[in-house]
């Protein structure tokens, strides 16, 4: 174990854009068509105000309490811990496009429109691999989220209970044998867990039948959300499926639901739609997929949402084995790193949106050109 | 000289779709702009009705007439002669594809209504250049075109100017001492002549200033009509422009009004819309070009009008010097094959519309690839 990182203070990114975020690398159960498998807790100390009525100092006393035990309790091999209020917007930008902190916490609001940048604030991930991350004084003292590629829910949930049972024992949770876990929001309160999966449905969104499986998961009380969560728009056809409530049902409960009967169910749909494109539009899907290459590895200038929309045909493409010489992995992370953060990290300045919509197409560009000589190679 | 040729009665074609139409080669003066030249002179003969009035045996007897004349007057090297109501559909399309007859003709439709497929009519063209062709019993007995690459009214002139008098030692044409020539339609009486510049306008479009130029040229009794003349949508940004009134003017006086000022004027107009996108918004002009690159050499299914599109977007990149390993013959010869009659001939078999769209993709693939390795080499 080498212990814990601190990246504060400095222009240091959380990770070098290249590597981490391991859950976008296209491997995993079921990766065809989930993304990742994402739980989050979320736990508030005992004995101090949530954060809506909680003072500069308290905020400040939080942080502080969480930072030791967090950095200390050997939740990962390497932890890194960045105090928000401290870090450079490009930082913070970072680190949203990651999806290790909510917009929200990067802005240092809270859902009661208070708050501000200079709010006492921190992320802490385990690095390189991105697959454990606390946002502390978010909505609650702490939020706790683990991801996994591919459809893992019983896995991720293994590992948050651990750092949760970890945690546990060196702070005193708010808990209510009545309620379960106390949070800050009601729609939180009980298990305090949400499950969130990341999925890739293009053929529902091209068959027009994406709507049917939105009011059906509606129906069970899931919400679908865009690419970046609550308030985002789906880019490129990816979606977030998570539950509404946490009040009520166990975590194992909602996990199962989920894990064994609801997204196998979505991926069957999925996948169905994508044989019957095969089957009865095999032109018409060869021609957009073969397009949307032909674009990215051509244009001189393209904005995150066309890049996001034609890296998804792609993946799409992959998947579905009309495009044999591209490889999954270096389209899945071009996703990241199209976005405006991490290619200013990649191209290592500050760039206006012009710039950087040439140097996004100047990317895309080279590196599929190199994937397709690997894959054809 | 190899004399006449005579092609009817069998399925073979006008020409080898991949040689004649030597206007469409993109050389010749001003060649950026002007792709090529045409005079056309409306002549009838004297004695007979005009084509309204002319009964079935009178047409028979006006194209016996005109046939051994055109055949025999050592016009060209070698003579094409097509009797249009004995050939097929694909012959007919060719023909209007290549711009050696009007639609009109194509149908056998007089602009009265009257008419259709077996009206006794043909077309005479020197093969395999297509500089010079004659269609007899159109709208009059006999419309002589000429047409040269790039801005050569004054060529073209001179050699239409020796048809007619070739013609005309053998045949007497019908004329009036106050008015000149007689014509079936009012707006061709006088000289007869119609004179027309192919262009290639993307830049004027582009920045919204081709409603301009269309304005000042029918402030001057110029049309602007699309690629395949009259009733034609503009395809690809190709626009004909052309006189619209024959009488009171000789040939001279329109003549070298077209070549020397009006065309030299729009020529400048376009270069300078060009030269603008490349100052002011090089990179859009840029991302434009090679979008269009990138969609010709992957699509897998592509319309008429959308490779129309593409290859002028094309064809301004290599005018523009953005594009250079691509070659401008293939590109403009590209802008005959992927039309549907022409398609046809080169894969050899008649083809739905969904087929064509299929086979047009896949040429326009194989094509661009070989001539950018070529111009790459």
């Amino acid at each position: 174990m080498s212990g814990p990182t601190e990246s504060n203070g400095g222009a240091r990114p959380a990770s070098s854009p290249e590597e981490g975020a391991e859950w976008l690398r296209g491997k995993g159960k079921d990766a065809d068509v989930v993304l990742s498998s994402r739980v989050r807790l979320a736990r508030n100390l005992a004995g101090r105000p949530f954060m809506p009525r909680a003072s500069r100092d308290e905020r400040e006393e939080i942080l502080d309490s969480c930072r030791s035990v967090i950095l200390q309790s050997g939740l990962a091999q390497r932890m890194m811990w960045m105090a928000l209020h401290l870090a450079s917007k490009e930082e913070r930008t970072l680190l949203v496009e990651r999806h290790l902190i909510s917009q929200q916490h990067a802005r240092g609001r809270l859902s009661d429109g208070t708050g501000g940048l200079k709010e006492p604030r921190a992320v802490a991930a385990s690095v390189p691999d991105e697959r454990l991350s606390i946002m502390v004084n978010e909505e609650d003292h702490l939020r706790i989220q683990v991801i996994r590629a591919g459809l893992a829910f019983e896995e991720a949930y293994q590992a948050i209970d651990a750092v949760d049972d970890a945690l546990e024992q060196r702070l005193d949770f708010a808990f209510s044998p009545r309620f379960g876990y106390l949070t800050a929001c009601p729609t939180n309160v009980g298990t305090g867990a949400r499950l969130s999966a990341m999925l890739h449905l293009p053929a529902l969104k091209m068959t027009g039948e994406l709507e049917k499986v939105k009011r059906a998961a509606q129906d069970m009380s899931l919400a679908v959300r865009g690419f970046y969560g609550e308030g985002s728009e789906a880019a490129g056809d990816f979606y977030q499926l998570s539950n509404q409530t946490t009040l009520g049902k166990s975590e194992h409960v909602l996990m199962h639901e989920l894990e064994r009967e609801i997204l196998p169910q979505v991926i069957r749909y999925e996948r169905s739609a994508r044989a019957k494109l095969l089957d009865k539009r095999k032109n018409a899907l060869e021609d957009q997929v073969h397009r949307a290459i032909g674009l990215l590895t051509h244009a001189r200038l393209m904005s995150t949402e066309e890049a996001m929309h034609l890296l998804s045909q792609v993946r799409l493409g992959i998947v579905c084995e009309i495009l044999k010489g591209t490889d999954l992995a270096a389209v899945s992370r071009l996703m990241l790193l199209i976005q405006p953060g991490h290619l200013q990290q990649v191209i290592g300045q500050s760039l206006t949106q012009e710039q950087r919509r040439t140097a996004r197409a100047t990317l895309v560009r080279s590196r599929l050109k190199t994937s397709s000589r690997k894959g054809a190679g």
